[in-house]
């Protein structure tokens, strides 16, 4: 079956052709600037290829609620001329054929589930850690998702007691995504992270956020393997540092051998995809 | 079909035979004590009664994973007894039946989504605030559970600028159980809840902690609706305080038209089914 794949991230739209096994025929970047400059790109991308559906790993918010009407559109967002617009809708329009969306974070989590570093498990849990913080999960076979989707990465952490940062979330200030994103790290220290790579404070602070977060996630959501990517996961000596954090937070609590010293490096990892996460889960969404 | 259901609690298993409509013929009340004693007369219960299957719902921490050879037996617990026995194993033994497992609070959730106050919605979240806190959730149609069962009472919450309590959990001191369940009420104030129904930062405080715990449980689920029972809840003005916090601290940051003072109660609701929640979740169970 020909299907059409859509990463629309906030700084490119990565449009692909290709099937059900993840295989990419073609593939094409167009810069994310308004959505009357990028569409009709992107429609013209897949003129006349006859793909039969198309799947789209989408930034957000966006309403992910097929009951609602707005299923497929892009809710407020600090890209604002993205707001409002009805990206399925339009996308399935200018193809002529139907259109699935899912967000970014959890189309890598089913790519990373069907593909990946999560193949021989039930249930996973992607984070990335970048610019923002953002988490998608595979649960019972499907990506987790309800009244909304999730928004991980805007949970509430407890400050580290050598941090005075007040936190650069506009809407929670101090939340996981206000103290350990990318931007989080080079307004406390006044450089981005890959130049700080050397300085323990950094990444004892990072970490510890970090393993907080990861263990709210077990608590409540119990993956079966936590996968962590993103720019600041560059920085590879953090999951050293974030798997001990882990171990000593949980302080034995939940009875796993993977979440003890010897088998954590097991449970936390990171991706097993690279660049092609995002196109081959839209291409497993095609294929539903 | 003729099933049988076990609720299995730390204080009592109640025992009936039913049906998966969820109607039930009989029902037997046993007290908890060791399984020597409690579980023969379980066993007496189900002879001779032609139940073609089990589901239970248990106390835990308890092994759900299929794949571990352990499934269905209780885990490390206060109530030592019962740590390491076979619950599954030796009730399909003496009944001569399968038998399906999952947690209490996975049970209940599963019975409000079949027949009390989740019946529209695709996804819930169910969490008691008693003794201990407990929370389970049905997720794309199944109840949530992978590495474990989830520990949502576990979470790490922030301190109130008010409460200087340490906390009662063996495990992590003030986590939201440690601060939040019952007994921190009482060893926090001196009595128990149901005697400081008037005292306004009594409720200020434990409201404060269970809002977080949802906001929380929002970011990282997205449930369509949250019903909140057990003890504690049985102080009904603790809803409207609850709901107050969620809607503030939330700060507008998810998208939904049920997450706002208008429509808020009809998100975070009391249970539609009183006592009658577990042995009917776990016929649900047992018809699977």
């Amino acid at each position: 079956m020909k299907l059409g794949a859509i990463e629309a991230g906030g700084t490119k739209f990565v449009c692909a052709i290709g099937d059900e096994k993840g295989e990419v025929f073609e593939k094409t970047v167009i810069p994310t600037e308004t959505p009357e400059i990028t569409m009709p790109k992107v429609y013209e991308f897949f003129d006349n290829t006859g793909i039969e559906k198309v799947g789209i790993g989408s930034f957000g918010p966006i309403d992910l609620n097929e009951g609602t009407g707005t299923y497929g559109t892009i809710q407020k967002t600090p890209k604002t001329d993205w707001i409002a617009f009805p990206l399925a809708d339009e996308v399935s329009k200018h193809t002529g054929v139907p259109v699935v969306v899912d967000t970014d974070v959890n189309v890598a989590a089913l790519s990373e589930s069907r593909w990946g570093n999560a193949t021989d498990v039930n249930s996973c849990l992607y984070i990335t850690v970048g610019t923002g913080i953002g988490a998608g999960a595979i649960v019972n076979g499907e990506t987790l998702k309800g009244l909304s989707h999730p928004e991980m990465g805007h949970i509430a952490v407890r400050r580290h007691e050598k941090d005075t940062f007040a936190g650069t979330c506009p809407y929670h200030g101090d939340c996981l995504e206000g103290m350990a994103a990318g931007p989080a790290i080079e307004q406390r220290w006044g450089k981005p992270g890959k130049d700080l790579a050397d300085d323990e404070l950094v990444w004892e602070i990072e970490s510890y956020y970090l393993a907080q977060a990861i263990v709210n996630y077990i608590y409540i959501l119990s993956p079966d393997r936590v996968i962590m990517g993103g720019g600041v996961m560059q920085q590879y000596h953090l999951f050293d540092l974030i798997r001990s954090h882990v171990v000593d937070m949980l302080n034995g609590y939940v009875s796993s051998p993977l979440l003890t010293p010897d088998r954590i490096d097991n449970y936390i990892v990171p991706p097993g995809l690279t660049n092609e996460a995002g196109i081959k889960g839209s291409l497993i969404l095609a294929a539903k």
